[in-house]
């Protein structure tokens, strides 16, 4: 740990372990302190900086660079997590491997070849197939959206390249992000079934920089059935102006992908034991694999940083939270599978490994949608209106964060599998206004994480965990008495 | 032109011809309108957005792309530029060509290959040979500065890979470029001296994305020493961090680039001829090449817009202005050549061609420093405190521009040889904050280019070439007499 910043946090960290704690212990006498003022407290250490976030996010990214699913650099990750994750002090550290099929990113490359010669810039999408060793030449159909691409008659595409250029709209709450997808998950079947021989796709992105957006595509019937290339936002532009001035644009495409099918990846488990009822778990989840351009340094570098800080925080302080904090670093977000779950391998197979745990599950909540502040906190149905739900406001409110109308809508890819079993979900929403600017980009890189507000993150995921572990809450039904240490 | 924005601007320059030019014949009665208050107007109609500044950006980047110099694209971007400007009402129209040595970026790929595999991005940059078909492979060693690499002994990078990682400064005026360029130029050369066999530098730019900055080398003794790529931002800190965690960095790092040694470039002239004095030639440069992986079109495709609109403007005047205005759009501005004179080959090759003329070159000025707005102006010696001064202050002040103390350092690479022949210039200077977020990156594309800047631009070369031309004032001496037309 030689940085300059992480000796620097290990100097505060010696500040916060005289000063945090006996402030607390001082107010409370010799009883237990409140849960609130606990949380306070720890709300107040995260945002003063006394957290190993930022050093884990720099030293994750730093060592390993892209960790795409499967990938050597996913296992070193890993590997390395266990390890820091036991130096800083949690329990019952471990790896739970699950078998998948990786995706790998070749050579490639494009460009316009008619009118005249012009680079573009381009990613193949995950698990799309590669190109003829040639690579592959067509003259582009333009659709403005998917919903376009679809109304085109079938054989109509015959050996040509469609194209759909639809543009993200920015939201804070990535409701663009949702409302633009489908065109790079069913994109290249929808131009399959009309002939096309390949597919493009405006980066489904909100920044205009000469850098394409990865991600996933759907198998048909255990294949994606046409190379499909992302187009940065400046390069479909062009083709759209080229289209407007009356030319036909004809391009060449490349790309040597290849799978790999007997690969694995890992999710890796930590915990704070609890101290009153161990056997009852909340849950903090965030992913471990990146896509593999960026450094996966706010997709999802920041989520793990975020969770571990919190948790690592709470198993600081100098009495154990009456419940297990347990923190799950998911592998195998990012791809899509051949055979059914098709996507989230790591959450499926935690949900599959931990089934008769499920139950014992009090509470979950995933971190990943990049470094920004967050700003709303949802909680379980059963608790709306209760004084749970009223101290987490007071907790959470001097940060910025309000209460959310209703509970989570959806709480997050890894944990999603968990939830449907029947794990109630909280979600602290994060300020995704700049999120898709940089998201599965080779830009997702760490100089693009703004400390000020990772901290808040681990502010609000310090505090609102530790009021969940303290508690005797039921979240499912709330059926408990309220938290009264 | 059948774009949306051009059958607008058509529709604007019609409204222009009826309410611009009548409101100036009115306001001056039968007499020859005031020069100063013709300025005016010609400011304001730029402003109101009666200019093709933009649909010559737009179709110049949209229709040739990169334009690299002795490129077919460049020969192609200069025959529609010939044709453009006839049909704006340009006369004397031709090309000037010139021999010149191309240089022709190849494939080229790079990777950190230990501690673990990582992906680089890099740019070859300008001139740099290939690496060996195969790549080559080093160990970094990283200095902060030039100077730091200069310090080092002879022989001690034998077999390794240099790595300079300054950091240039953000400024309005360019300063912190011209303080940190040098690393491009000399870095090959300093490297090579020392053993080295490749030469990397971290992107001279103030942006932190994932986009490597090109730009020129020195040729010694006819050839560039070593292969020598530029690394974004982020990959130099990626780097630098991994060195401070005490990691030996090796890098594979691959370039095919090529030569052409019998290659050309042109310039293209075009003028509003004088009508009383027509023989006296006020300058407008900028430069028609780009780099070759943006579509240049802050570099300099604005610059070319900006002149040419400003002239047009001029063109389209009830009465052509005293003296001729001519407008040059460079060739092969961009790149460094293996013989004397190394650099700005247009600019050189236009001075050599009309060396009976500069006698009678007036004045003249460069736009080549992006597109966002002037914010000072400054004006030969000659006429420092002069009316025309004063005058042009009155015209640009409405609009943002202040008078330069002094007159202009530095106008422009391709007018250089010119003025070093003895020809005034003037300048307009741009806002450059931001300029080198995207100078010499595959980012430089039209989407990057502000309307409203842009604009403001070409307002005030309007105005300013038309004081000038219209006047018959001595920039030199300023022995005539003040223009009271």
């Amino acid at each position: 740990m030689p940085t300059d910043s992480r000796l620097l946090l290990a100097a505060r960290r010696g500040t916060i372990a005289t000063t945090l704690w006996v402030g607390v212990l001082a107010s409370a006498g010799a009883a237990p302190p409140p849960s609130e003022a606990v949380a306070a407290q720890l709300r107040d250490a995260a945002i003063a900086g006394h957290s190993p976030a930022y050093a884990w996010v720099s030293e994750l990214t730093t060592r390993f660079g892209p960790r795409p699913a499967g990938s050597v650099s996913e296992h070193q990750a890993a590997d390395w997590a266990v390890a820091r994750l036991k130096a800083l002090g949690f329990e019952n550290v471990h790896i739970e491997r699950f078998p998948m099929t990786a995706w790998v990113r070749g050579a490639e490359n494009a460009a316009i070849t008619a009118p005249g010669a012009q680079p573009l810039t381009v990613a193949a999408l995950g698990e799309s197939p590669p190109t003829p060793p040639a690579g592959l030449d067509g003259d582009v159909v333009l659709f403005a959206t998917l919903a376009a691409l679809k109304t085109a008659a079938p054989g109509s595409l015959a050996g040509k390249v469609a194209m759909v250029n639809e543009r993200m709209v920015r939201t804070q709450d990535g409701a663009g992000y949702v409302a633009t997808v489908g065109g790079r998950a069913d994109g290249p079947e929808e131009a399959a079934k009309r002939g096309a021989i390949a597919f493009l796709l405006r980066s489904v992105g909100t920044d205009s920089h000469r850098i394409a957006h990865a991600g996933t595509t759907h198998y048909v019937d255990g294949r994606v059935p046409v190379p499909a290339f992302a187009l940065s936002a400046p390069d479909a532009d062009q083709i759209e102006r080229l289209v407007k001035l009356g030319q036909t644009v004809r391009v060449h495409l490349f790309s040597s992908a290849s799978y790999v099918p007997d690969a694995y990846s890992q999710n890796v488990i930590a915990e704070v034991r609890g101290r009153e009822l161990p056997q009852e778990i909340v849950l903090l989840g965030a992913h471990l694999d990146s896509w593999d351009q960026g450094t996966g340094a706010i997709d999802d570098g920041t989520g793990t940083a975020i969770v571990t800080a919190a948790a690592k925080l709470i198993r600081d302080l100098p009495q154990r939270p009456r419940r297990t904090v347990r923190v799950v670093l998911f592998g195998s977000e990012e791809v899509n599978q051949p055979a059914p779950p098709q996507s989230v391998f790591g959450g499926h197979a935690y949900a599959a490994n931990h089934r008769d745990e499920l139950a014992r599950h009090v509470l979950a909540g995933e971190s990943d949608f990049g470094t920004d502040r967050v700003y709303s906190f949802a909680l379980p149905k059963a608790v709306s209106g209760a004084e749970f739900a009223k101290a987490a406001l007071r907790i959470l409110n001097p940060i910025g964060i309000f209460a959310a109308e209703g509970p989570p809508t959806e709480a997050g890819a890894d944990i999603g599998p968990s939830v449907e079993a029947g794990v109630p979900a909280f979600k602290l929403s994060q300020d995704g206004t700049h999120y898709f600017d940089i998201h599965h980009t080779s830009d997702d890189t760490l100089d693009k994480v703004d400390r000020v507000q990772l901290d808040q993150n681990v502010a609000a995921w310090a505090a609102l965990v530790w009021l969940a572990a303290e508690s005797n809450v039921d979240f499912r039904t709330h059926a408990a008495p309220e938290a009264k240490p």
